[in-house]
């Protein structure tokens, strides 16, 4: 099964769950712009109006341009319907076989990737659908699209681990390549170069991916490398994934530059290091399906201040997936910038990061990225635990 | 000026031009998907709920969020205000101060480039309007968006002519690499290398970009090229295009590959290259403001068929720019599927192609494809006009 017949095919799942008759997908001319959701259940541009249909009882209709009908059927998703003149006729020919009670559109006030509806297409719709039933019985696909891009599929999976395996690799060039001396600027754009030569991208915007922070003097967050200069007796942290295949790896990696006369960190560096490792060691044992991503922050969390640091002013983790930040429920506290997102449920086939990290007065910052998968029977590491401190 | 800061300027003329007191676009996390007016009054991303404002009176106000405030002040176009907690509150003030009856909201049933705002977007918007008079004051901004999109300004007229002298550079290089032989394959392929070399990409699904057609038998259209192979005593068509610093080019250039004993193309090739020349000439130099696109697709089409040819089943040009197909009119007759397309009369600053064609029975098609500008004194070519045939 490919990724989108896969996708397709835990769409119908999900529509039973949530009881919705009938999923409506509604675009056109998407290269100019389009629908987040269509690279999940479609995976190519529409340029006439074109609509996706995919209902409780498992059918799976195209409705699209006739000349992109062949590239329709290649899919392997859907029926196609390939129409000449006008969606209207076979998009209500359509409704009226199924007399959908609820039919779910792509709009959403509080998510953008389920907000792919655009105004000029809802008020098309609407045109379409006067003097018929089903223009009173439109609902939002916000919780369709939600379950359908946190709940990964095998291809899903399956990309994201390679997306790890390169960002691992990378790393490992970045730590044989670099030398105290060099600024964060250089380092950055060692990696750079190695992203473009393997044609990938940054995970998220390439001015602050990676991430490089050396010594306690660079500022942490998401600025990007200065010219701060890697020196002996401090630590390094980078922030740093890819963008391969479509889908997006996530890691934060830790090394210190021993000063002349150490063979091993001072001890502040080492306690640092080494609570970090216990926050998500302690975490990733917690999460399970069912928990709720507030209580998995609270885990990490406390582990780190229990320890005497001040606690992280953001959240332990995030999902991860076609987005570095795949929207969804976070692992985070009940602060009031997260919303709902930290009370909702972990399920199997969520892809976390988790991400707790503290500051080493004088040494620097320390924080650790992990990605994670939720299963049935508990949550496995997808990146290789760091959990001793690389040693320059 | 910057390109934005040109943009935006224009837009406060065209706002005068239509009476529309106010131009509001509305979005958030615009990386996920986003308005497509976007990159030609602002130029990056924005996270947060932002609305960029412009008026008649000539203000420009970006309302975003806090932490993307400074970028926002980069831009160089808008008075900004960035906001901690909440975007309704700096919008309202500022409908307020200047009390616009007509506001002009980005949302359109006809053309996606002016159909940005989602339905969730706009559905926050009429919240946050909800007990003042904005809410009935909300009009669609399709003309503006149309008229900002088509009247070029010197920094795009700029950035559509690099892109055509690269274009013209690499097709200099692909006559000195072809030979008869060669499969039409090989040569899309090498097109496709050198443009990963300069680090560009194609201007429209690189699969047929460039077309190339060799002798009658190949299918010209949008497909990509065959195994057909180039052969001696038949014409071989190129419609190629970069896009380069966000604009695009589109040209179609010409060659006849010599018969051995020929010295020059037989007569029917060269009686359909010369009358596709006439075509574009007599097209070009019709070409002024107010003139309706209607007219100059005749003027080319009657040259073709007054010589005897079948007339081309689609339009003689359309508008060039950030997109190949940039929207807005077309130079083309008034047949359905154009809708009012063909109705609009051409202005300064708009850029056309123009691309007339015809078979030549047993040789192959003949297609050429100019990219020119319309001003006030009459149109001239951005592109060198082919005028004779490259002979192999």
């Amino acid at each position: 099964m490919t990724l989108i017949q896969e996708k397709v095919q835990q769409a119908i799942t999900i529509l039973q769950e949530q009881k919705i008759d009938l999923w409506l997908t509604f675009v056109r001319e998407t290269s100019a712009g389009g629908d987040p959701v269509l690279p999940l259940i479609y995976g190519h541009d529409l340029t006439w109006q074109s609509a996706l249909i995919i209902t409780r009882t498992g059918e799976r209709i195209a409705i699209v341009g006739r000349f992109e009908a062949e590239a329709a059927q290649r899919v392997g998703a859907y029926d196609v319907i390939g129409y000449d003149e006008a969606v209207s006729k076979p998009l209500l020919d359509i409704l009226r076989r199924f007399d959908p009670k609820v039919i779910a559109i792509n709009y959403s006030m509080n998510d953008v990737l389920a907000d792919g509806l655009t105004l000029g297409m809802y008020q098309l719709l609407n045109k379409y659908l006067t003097g018929t039933p089903y223009a009173e019985r439109l609902t939002s696909a916000e919780n369709i699209i939600n379950a359908l891009r946190t709940r990964k599929t095998s291809a899903e999976i399956e990309r994201i681990r390679t997306a790890i395996h390169t960002t691992e690799k990378l790393y490992f060039e970045t730590f044989e390549f670099l030398e105290p001396g060099m600024t964060e600027k250089r380092v950055g754009a060692y990696l750079h170069r190695r992203v473009e030569e393997l044609n990938l991208t940054t995970a998220w915007e390439k001015e602050s991916c990676p991430a490089v922070n050396a010594g306690p003097d660079s500022p942490v967050g998401h600025a990007g490398p200065t010219e701060i200069v890697i020196q002996p007796g401090q630590l390094l942290h980078f922030d740093f994934g890819v963008q391969q295949d479509e889908y997006c790896s996530d890691i934060q990696r830790m090394a210190y530059v021993l000063a002349p006369g150490e063979t091993t960190p001072p001890e502040p560096v080492q306690r640092g290091f080494d609570t970090v490792v216990r926050a998500i060691q302690a975490a990733v044992r917690a999460m399970k399906p069912g928990v709720l991503g507030v209580e998995i922050d609270a885990i990490a969390r406390k582990v780190i201040t229990d320890a005497g640091y001040p606690e992280y002013k953001y959240a332990t983790g995030h999902h991860l997936g076609r987005l570095c930040h795949d929207g969804g429920g976070i692992l985070g506290p009940r602060w009031e910038r997260y919303g709902d997102t930290p009370n909702r449920p972990l399920e199997a086939g969520h892809v976390y990061t988790v991400e707790p990290g503290l500051m080493v007065p004088g040494y620097g910052y320390v924080g650790l990225e992990e990605d994670v998968l939720v299963t049935e029977d508990g949550t496995i590491f997808l990146s290789t635990p760091q959990t001793d401190l690389i040693l320059l």
